[in-house]
């Protein structure tokens, strides 16, 4: 019997997350799903389900949070929060649901005590600049972005549950996941996306990194199977930490270009120009060699090779 | 044209830090003073000075924060808490004063734009089990108690606030500091203090760790020195992360007992009996080696030898 809870359901990752569930519970895999987001837009499959209960308000407001984990939840995707863009262009709001929002729906899980696995979207913004030489499973964390430091701050803040025995938390760090549709408040690494999106749709793309600016990547079918399988993970398998890095394939700007002139043709390349902005370079596209020997011991998986993550990637 | 605000101002730091400020304030060095605390028990010097505001209240309520923030204070130091043993025993408390409360000043500190030095007690708390052979300035930080994940959230929160220009913060790292009052609802590390001060007025004491155990200690007067050097370094000198272990004297609690004796006489050791408690061992009396290069160059300082912190530690 499992009863399981999305938060930011209807967000980019959570529609695929909760596809892929409602598939579940169709199988008789699961035994409920609930649904929370600020809004639902798209129509999505999930809804056409009798069985998904669609809860639409706030996370951070008391009466909703008490619906949407009621009856209290065996199993939680916690995808709800604040983009890099928008925690950095307006703090209070990103410190309110990224951190107080999640504070709050630990305490609630850990009042109901039914010790729900937790799986919490983390991010690889949680390594600050400059970015260290390689990162890997001992890599210290030091933000430089409110984002990173309001995932980082809950991490500790999982762990704590965790060794508490209130909830079984798991944080695992997505790198860029693509390719996300268009959005004018999306994460500030969204040029990842926009990279492979707008020439392979046949438009034309100023880059805003250089041609040798490094990206960690995963496609959203990759994202999705990791953070179902988070799930899935024997606790006592996890790091004591419960935050982890997630396999990324790690390609530069001139290889996503080479690799979607394979598919597309050599004009591909004649769409995309690059202007580097300086302030994204740090951050954003310096990501180093990363090992994952945790994440590949556990079956986590990235996309394989860039032909693959190209193709999973303008799939959705 | 300076004004303090102490938080805390009633705890036992907060009263030394408090009547430090006192004389500071009397000697014209700063023009106001603000205390709060929940309560003000104890009559302090601080108090005979009618240009001491003492502000008795929660700082979790709003108008208790608008009240002791008006006018915008330069410098704060920020000494309120939950202590280690009560963030164990009552989480939810400990995460709303810790955590939440601290948020709340930080957020108001930023709505008022003075761009304060915030001087927050931070400790080696934050260190977790099993501690590390060596701790340096570049140890990773993998809390393994409530009150340390409460202040390492804190401190990555602060350090999130100084990169944003908002607050200058400083988050020292306290070891053990003694020799404290005997309390009920203490730190879970009060038996350094303990160790000291009850032999040493005569009585018999049950020491929870064994003599191999070891501790890292500043006495209250090099704690409180420490605490307002903290507020003076210049803000290009601190470590990005603006958080940063203090130095400590390390010290095995048959080394103190020693020192005892060469004070009050050898019959003090017989005052002492050895019963360990394994829960203490591995996160209160295994404190390595400490090396503290940055806080040496930056001026901060520990007692000394452990005859002067005994002594130190005696006298209030």
């Amino acid at each position: 019997m499992t009863g399981v809870l999305v938060t930011g359901a209807d967000g980019y990752i959570g529609r695929a997350v909760a596809a892929r569930l409602t598939a579940r519970l169709q199988a008789g895999e699961i035994d409920s799903l609930t649904l929370l987001d600020q809004r639902f837009g798209i129509q999505n499959d999930a809804f056409a389900d009798g069985r998904v209960r669609c809860i639409s308000g706030d996370l951070g407001d008391p009466c909703v949070l008490a619906q949407a984990t009621e009856p209290a939840p065996e199993v939680v995707f916690h995808l709800a929060g604040i983009t890099s863009r928008q925690a950095e262009e307006d703090f209070a709001l990103g410190l309110r649901v990224n951190v107080v929002g999640t504070i709050g729906l630990f305490e609630r899980l850990r009042v109901l005590g039914r010790r729900p696995i937790v799986v919490c979207a983390s991010s690889i913004g949680v390594y600050g600049t400059p970015l260290p030489e390689v990162i890997d499973d001992l890599t210290p964390v030091n933000p430089t972005l409110s984002y990173g430091a309001e995932k980082r701050m809950i991490e500790i803040l999982l762990a704590d549950y965790s060794r508490r025995g209130w909830i079984d938390g798991r944080a695992p760090r997505l790198p860029s996941v693509v390719a996300r549709p268009a959005a004018a408040d999306g994460a500030l690494s969204a040029f990842a996306s926009d990279l492979i999106r707008e020439p392979a749709q046949g438009r034309r793309y100023a880059c805003p990194i250089g041609p040798e600016g490094s990206l960690w990547l995963l496609s959203l079918p990759a994202c999705v199977h990791n953070l179902l399988h988070a799930a899935d993970v024997a606790a006592d398998r996890l790091p004591a930490g419960r935050a982890w890095n997630l396999p990324a394939l790690r390609a530069t700007a001139r290889q996503i270009v080479q690799s979607l002139c394979k598919r597309f043709g050599p004009s591909l390349a004649d769409r995309v120009e690059y202007r580097p902005v300086p302030s994204l370079q740090a951050q954003f596209a310096s990501w180093p060699a990363l090992s994952t020997g945790l994440a590949d011991s556990l079956g986590f998986r990235h996309d394989g090779d860039l032909a693959t993550l190209i193709a999973q990637a303008l799939r959705h």
